[in-house]
């Protein structure tokens, strides 16, 4: 018998109930039933993001919404300061090049975090920087961001607004937009959100609005003004993916329901789990200082291939693990565990993960790790 | 009981077997499983384009590859020529307006074709323009432009190329890309694809792909180069809308069983009859001279409120039809035939539209449209 399991950060398992609602017979975008929809669907979401204004629903993959926060919120002249840390840091810095826009990068070896104080001193000695753009979760690694650190800096800068991409952090750890004061906070559909990729999602302070009002590079499907306006009469500006919609209303009902300091307290315990699990296999995590609670990045040992290992999992369990890009390539498989994940799936891909192991020739007791989950899953 | 139809311009009504097929548990981009779909997607599209060229895909509104037919096509400076004969011409405009591109329109009477001679002149007496933007069917009106004249004589001038907005009108009527030249041809999931609305479409000439070479307006999202060395990878630069590609497929498969030229006829039959019943109730075509087989533009009889019909429409029947937008609103009514329609559909809509003009006062015979589309219908 064949069964298949996502455990790739994104895109991510799905509930079956948000996937039949997406089956119903699909319904007009300028009729009253849809805007009733998109009604919900706007409360739902400032209640994810912990804000009192509006969050922006575009249809695209995550990086739509990267490439707005860029268009609508820059100038020509204007510098960034770009956090890059892996991956998806790295696209912050191609998508100010696509404008034109000078950024000042600070890297971050894959696998760790940003220092704060990097940041302070850069925004010192670049009075021009008028953006700070970093994730609050880099994927590519599993390192987490100081994010609520990283504000209180930006904060003192009143020509700079903070823009955090938080595809994998939003609906997985505590990231209150408002309380902290982050200006610009960026999301997408196929991670915590439990659905499939197809939407983008951007909310932005008061003081990033004003950044908005006088940004003077070229935008159109990526109009944050234009959205903004649309959202505000339950619409959008373009035809939206409307079967996503319907979905996005469902598992915002779920994540309701559960509540978001339960879905947080979900993630940390699934992460924990996971992370005991890989010490207790004495596998080590490449993120280990301050590693995600959306995604568990685990070092390949020694003698064992990181691309045989990923590909025995679909072969062998159907199970889909990512594994590492570009500098991390072969070297990392990561386990996601955010979304529509239980304590028992993390069981599953754990087991499976001892199995391969066991088969590929490391040296370890079998169990070792499910125990070492169990003990904390139990708690 | 309530049933549902949509005869809106897009969304349109769906197969339900694409709708099941859509609500299979998700599978990841980077699997070979998903790569095969592509694969199968880029020949299908090939096959509907009638293109030997790849046929880009990205997840947006239709919308989304009008905005990038600009920025990857012109260059700062660049002129270029725009026929405004609805709300999807202005769009060309507006994107233009957006990039900084200076634009010279053709302004069109609603509800007319242009006429492909004062395309001839302006391209003569303005030789900077680089890009004449069009639609093959304007949705708005339900008219249908000559876009096999007016490549033709974009066609003489060496260093301008032809955009096409074909989005209601590929899979509806014949548009051959190569075999007319067309330089960009543009398109949308909702419509004949039968598809919810999520992915955009845009294929290019070896012509076109010069002017993407030299191109240097700001993009990312939609960055046709980039995309299209994904494709032939088949994958896409960002996270796809995974589940429409699934769709995609499905839908892509059903019209390749058609056959395209059955599907043309088909489009043919089902405007044919639609105009046919609204001449029968002596109603008027809002594009009498060059109607569009995607979607029958109805003027409003005189007595009765345009936006009254339409509602009555989705009140008593559960129908959806378009209205008029902007100096069109409350004039007319729009009734779709594009994507998974057949013959009987358009007689539903027909008798529901004789039952509701009867009911609001309007003088005819009951039946005499049903009748006049059927005499067409049975041929």
């Amino acid at each position: 018998m064949e069964k298949k399991y996502l455990f790739s950060p994104g895109p991510t398992m799905l509930p079956p109930e948000v996937l039949l609602k997406m089956a119903e017979p699909i319904m007009h975008h300028r009729e009253p039933e849809f805007e009733k929809i998109f009604a919900e669907i706007r409360e739902g979401l400032k209640y994810l993001f912990q804000t009192k204004n509006e969050v922006l629903i575009f249809t695209s993959s995550g990086t739509g919404a990267m490439e707005g926060a860029v268009s609508n919120i820059l100038s020509k002249g204007d510098k960034a300061l770009v956090i890059r840390g892996g991956k998806f840091g790295e696209r912050w810095g191609e998508i100010c090049k696509a404008y034109g826009i000078e950024f000042i990068p600070i890297d971050v070896d894959w696998g760790k975090a940003v220092d704060p104080k990097q940041i302070q001193k850069a925004l010192e000695s670049n009075p021009a920087i008028r953006a700070v753009y970093t994730q609050a979760s880099e994927t590519s690694t599993g390192a987490k961001h100081p994010i609520r650190e990283i504000v209180e800096i930006v904060k003192k800068h009143e020509e700079t607004v903070i823009v955090v991409d938080a595809i994998t952090g939003i609906g997985v750890f505590n990231i209150p937009m408002d309380e902290w004061g982050i200006d610009v906070l960026i999301s997408g559909s196929q991670k915590a959100l439990m659905l499939p990729p197809g939407l983008a999602f951007a909310a932005l302070s008061d003081k990033a609005w004003k950044f908005v009002e006088r940004s003077n590079l070229s935008k159109y499907y990526f109009d944050f003004k234009k959205e903004l306006k649309s959202a505000q009469k339950n619409q959008n500006s373009f035809t939206p993916a409307i079967s996503l919609f319907v979905g996005l209303r469902e598992s915002l009902h779920l994540i309701r329901k559960e509540g978001l300091e339960a879905v947080f307290r979900r993630h940390e315990k699934l992460a924990d789990a996971t992370r005991a699990a890989v010490k207790a296999l004495g596998l080590r995590l490449y993120a280990p200082d301050s590693p995600s609670n959306a995604v568990t990045a685990i070092k390949v040992p020694e003698g064992i291939q990181g691309g045989k290992l990923k590909s025995l999992f679909f072969e062998k369990f159907g199970i889909t693990v990512a594994g590492g890009q570009d500098q991390a390539k072969g070297k990392i498989i990561r386990i996601a565990h955010l979304g529509y994940y239980e304590r028992l799936d993390m069981v599953m891909v754990i087991s499976a993960l001892e199995m391969l192991l066991k088969e590929m020739g490391y040296a370890f007791e079998l169990g070792t790790g499910v125990k070492a989950a169990e003990e904390i899953l139990m708690e």
